[in-house]
C-alpha cells in the first residue's frame, strides 16, 4: 500500500476588497484543496483621493498577513507565490506597506502589473475550463477588469481595465440607489473604460467566451436558483437588471439565489458586465473553473500542463479512485461506437459526444465506494468532486447519467446540459455498451451491429452468439424490457 | 497518473438454497465488488427422502452454471474457487450433478466437507472483523450450521451441524403455524444436535462471538429498525419469539425491519439462534464482517493477511483516498496524546481509543472528494465503504464525528458504539487534535499540555506561545468559544 506525502503550495492574493490565501497539494494529477483562508481588509476602501493607503488599512492588512505567516513556515519556498492587485499598484505609499509586509511573512510580495495578472488569469482558466478555439475571458474584480483573448495556453491579448465592482460601487451608486440613472451611469462610464480596446478585440475574435469572477458566479447561482440554465446572454443579464431595480436601495435587495455577501457588489459588477456584454458584442458566456489563484497554483506545477483540460480530469478521476482504466476504455470505445451508428439519424448535439465518452469513462467511480448502489455513489462523487473542463450543468448531467448506468432504468431529471431527448438517448447507450463489456475482456466483444429507426433501437448479433452466451443474453433481454418500458424500444436481435 | 489494471477474483458457493456468483479484486488491500450473481436454486427443496436430488433441481442448478460459466472465461483459473455445501454433501446422486456441472463451468468443484467449510468460514470472519481474543463463530446456514472457535487466524474447533434454518423450517414450521409448540420442538431438537460439543467448547472458551449468516443479519436490521443497538443478547432473541409469535402464521408475520425475502425462514433461524445461545451460554453476539465467500476470496489473495483487521482497512483507505498518512498519523497521535491526559478522569469505554485513532486516521477523507463540505463528504463515505472490522454502529459514530471535525459544531445524534457522553468527548478530542496539528508540520507539534476537571478542559501553551502563533491562536479561542457553547468548557491558556 502506498503511503501518500506530496509537497504543498501556497497561493496568496492580496487583492482589492480581500486578502487570500490558498494551500492546496497535488494529487494524481488533481489540485487538491487543504485550506482557505481568507479575510475582507477592505485594502481599496482605504486609500484616500491622493491615493495613499491608510495607517489603519496597512494594519488590517498586516493582521491579516500574521496570520497567513505561520502556515507558510512549513511550505518550501519555490511552492509560495504571493501577489499584489489593483489597490497595492494603485497606492502611492505601497513601499511602506510592503516592507513591513515581507518581514512578516518572511516572504517577499510581488505587485503585479494589471497585464501581468491578466496573463495569470488566462493560465487559471486555460488550466480548468474545457473547450477548443479562441477564448474571450472576462474577470471583473475590486478594483480592475481583465480582458483576455487567448487560444490554448496562450494569450494573444492582454488588458487591465480600471474598473472594478467596488470602485463602481463607490462612483455610481454611493448613494445606494437602484436608480435607471444611477445604472446609466455605471454602464456608460463603464462603456467608455472599454472603448480603447474594442475595436483590436473585435479584430482578434474569438469562439467562445467564459467569466471567472464574483460577478459571474453570483449570475450563474442566481440563474440556478431561478430555473434558468447556465449560459449568461446579454438578455438575462438585463431581466436581472429589471429585477433589481425593483427594489429602491441596495439594502433592499431580495433577488432569489442572490447571497447578502455578494449583494452589495452586485448592481456594480452587473453594470460593468452589461457594458462588456454591449461593447464587444458578446453572445453568450459561462463560468470558468479558475482564475488568478488557480493560475498562480497551475504555473507552480508545471506538470499539470495537458493540451486537454477535460482528458486530464478523466485520467486523474481514473487514477484516483483506482478504476479499472482498461474497462472503463473499452466501455467508452463501445459507447462511442454505438453512437456512431446513431449519428445519422440522431443529429445530437456535438458535446453529447464528449459527455458519452465522460460518462463512460467514469462509469465505475461508485464501485469504489460499494458495489450495491454505485450509479448513487458515482452521482455524489460526480456532483461533488470538482471537474475542471466541464460546466456545472455538464457535471450534473454525468451524475445523473451514471446513477443510472445499470440495473433499474428510470427517467432523468431535469437539466441543462443537452435536450432532454439527447440525454435519454445518451443514457440508453451508455447502458448498452455496459453491458456489452460486462465480461470485462475487452478481446471478446460481442460483434454487434446496431440500426436505428427514429426512436427504435435494433441491436444485431450473429448467429448462435446469443444461445452460446446466456448472461449477457439475459441482461440484454432485460435491458430491453427496461428501455421499453420507458418509451424507448429496443429489439435484440440474431442475423440468420 | 498511475493506471490500475488488477487481476479477477471469483468465489462461487453453491448453497443450499442459493447459488452464489461473487466477480472480486483487490484495490489497494480492499476487496471491491465488481459483480454479484445469485439464482435460488432450492437445491436442497429438490432431495427426496432416499436423498436423491431430483432432475429438475439439478435443471435448474446447471442453468444457473451457464450463467455463471460466461463471467468465469476471462478469470485466470487460480483466481476462481467454486464450493457446494450441505445438500451436494448430502446427494447420494451428486456425481450426476457434478459431471455435467464441471462440463459447463470448465472447472472443478469442490464438494466440501463441513470441517472444511467451517474453516474457510472463520478465514472469512478473521479477515473482516476486528477484536482480538479468542472467538467464537456461528454460521447458521440452509443445511448446516457451523460452529467454530479460534483465535487470529486459526480456528482451533471446527463443527458443522446437520441443523439449518431450511430444514428446520421443513421439519418444525411446516404447517407455517407460529405456535409455542413448534418453537419449542424447533429449539429442543437444535439444543440436541447441538449437545455433543457443548463440553468441549465449554472447556476451550472464548472471549468474543461472531455471528456469520442471514439469521444474524436479518436480526441485525430488526433491532437497529426498532431503535436498539447491534448486540444480539438472548434476552433479544426472547423478544423476537414474542413478538413472532403474535401473529398466527408465517405468511401473517410483519415484524418492523424484517425483509420479506428473510420472512420465511426467520422463526427457524431464530429458535436454532435461541438454542445455541442457551446451550453454549452466549453472553452476546455481533454480526461478522464475512463469512464463506469471503473466506474463499481472502484466501486466494494471500496478501490480504494482516496480524490487524482495523489496522489493515485504516491503511488501505488511506491509500485508496491518497490521504496525506503522515499528517493522519501526527493527526492520530496528538489525538491519542490528548486522551492519555483525559484517561484517568474520564474512565472512557477501551474502545473510545480505537474509535479515537481511527477517526483521526481518517479525518482527511472528505477533502478527496471536496474541501469546503468535507466533513459532509467524509460522513457519506464512511457510511457507505464497507470497514472491515468495524461494526455497523462503530462505522456510524466515526462516520459523525467526522461530519464534525472541523469549523461548526454540533450535537451528536443517537449513536450505540459508545455512551453520549464519551462519543461528545472523544469529539472534543479529535477537534482539537486537528487544531493543534493545523500546520501538517509534525516536527513543529505545539508544546501543549491538557487538564482536565470533570467536563473542563484546560489546554496550555508555554508562555509567548500563542502570540507568535496568531493564526493557531484564532484558531483555538475560536475553538474555545464553539466547544463552550455546547456545554463542554474549554480554556485556552498560557503559562507564566
Amino acid at each position: 500500500m502506498e503511503r501518500t506525502v506530496s509537497p504543498l503550495y501556497a497561493a496568496i492574493d492580496l487583492g482589492s476588497n480581500s486578502f487570500h490565501m490558498w494551500i492546496v497539494r497535488e494529487v494524481a494529477g488533481s489540485v487538491q484543496t487543504l485550506a482557505k483562508i481568507k479575510r475582507k481588509v477592505r485594502l481599496a476602501a482605504g486609500l484616500n483621493s491622493q491615493n495613499e493607503l491608510s495607517e489603519e488599512a496597512m494594519q488590517r492588512g498586516w493582521d491579516c498577513l500574521s496570520l497567513f505567516a505561520e502556515r507558510l513556515q512549513d511550505i518550501p519556498d519555490d511552492n509560495i507565490r504571493i501577489v499584489g492587485t489593483a489597490a497595492l499598484r494603485t497606492a502611492v505609499n505601497s513601499d511602506t506597506f510592503l516592507s513591513k509586509a515581507k518581514d512578516i511573512l518572511g516572504h517577499s510580495i510581488e505587485i503585479i502589473p494589471g497585464e501581468e495578472e491578466a496573463r495569470i488569469i488566462y493560465q487559471g482558466v486555460a488550466h480548468t475550463s474545457g473547450g477548443c478555439g479562441k477564448r474571450l475571458v472576462v474577470d471583473i474584480g475590486g478594483a480592475s477588469t481583465e480582458v483576455i483573448i487567448g487560444e490554448g495556453f496562450d494569450a494573444s491579448a492582454l488588458t487591465s481595465l480600471k474598473i472594478g465592482c467596488v470602485t463602481w460601487l463607490e462612483r455610481y451608486f454611493k448613494d445606494r440607489y437602484l436608480t435607471a440613472e444611477n445604472f446609466d451611469a455605471a454602464i456608460n462610464a463603464a462603456k467608455h473604460a472599454i472603448e480603447p480596446i474594442v475595436e483590436s478585440y473585435h479584430e482578434l475574435g474569438w469562439d467562445t467566451c467564459v467569466g471567472a469572477s464574483g460577478t459571474v458566479q453570483a449570475l450563474q447561482e442566481i440563474m440556478l436558483a431561478q430555473g434558468m440554465d447556465e449560459i449568461i446572454t446579454l438578455q438575462k443579464l438585463k431581466r436581472m437588471q429589471r429585477q433589481a431595480m425593483q427594489y429602491e436601495r441596495l439594502e433592499d435587495l431580495d433577488i432569489e439565489g442572490l447571497t447578502l455577501e455578494r449583494a452589495l457588489v452586485f448592481p456594480s459588477g452587473l453594470s460593468i458586465l452589461i457594458a462588456i456584454f454591449e461593447s464587444l458584442n458578446i453572445q453568450s458566456m459561462t463560468l470558468a473553473g479558475g482564475a488568478l489563484r488557480e493560475g498562480m497554483v497551475y504555473e507552480m506545477m508545471s506538470q499539470m500542463r495537458h493540451h486537454d483540460v477535460r482528458e486530464r480530469t478523466l485520467l486523474s478521476l481514473q487514477s484516483r479512485f483506482q478504476l479499472d482504466s482498461q474497462h472503463a476504455d473499452a466501455v467508452a470505445h463501445t459507447a462511442l461506437s454505438l453512437l456512431g451508428s446513431c449519428e445519422q439519424a440522431w443529429q445530437l448535439e456535438p458535446q453529447a459526444k464528449y459527455l458519452l465518452n465522460a460518462s463512460a469513462t467514469l462509469h465505475e467511480i461508485g464501485t469504489s465506494i460499494e458495489f450495491k448502489k454505485s450509479g448513487d455513489h458515482a452521482a455524489y462523487l460526480i456532483n461533488n468532486i470538482d471537474l475542471p473542463g466541464f460546466t456545472r450543468a455538464q457535471k450534473h448531467l454525468i451524475a445523473e447519467l451514471l446513477r443510472r448506468y445499470r440495473e433499474q432504468l428510470t427517467s432523468l431529471p431535469e437539466q441543462h446540459a443537452l435536450s432532454a431527448q439527447s440525454a435519454a438517448r445518451i443514457l440508453r447507450l451508455l447502458r448498452l455498451a455496459v453491458i456489452l463489456c460486462h465480461r470485462r475482456d475487452h478481446n471478446h466483444q460481442p460483434p454487434f451491429t446496431l440500426t436505428v429507426d427514429d426512436n427504435t433501437l435494433t441491436l444485431t448479433l450473429p448467429a448462435r452468439w446469443l444461445s452460446t452466451n446466456p448472461l449477457t443474453k439475459a441482461e440484454l433481454q432485460q435491458e430491453a424490457v427496461r428501455q421499453t418500458d420507458m418509451g424507448w424500444p429496443l429489439v435484440i436481435d440474431e442475423s440468420e
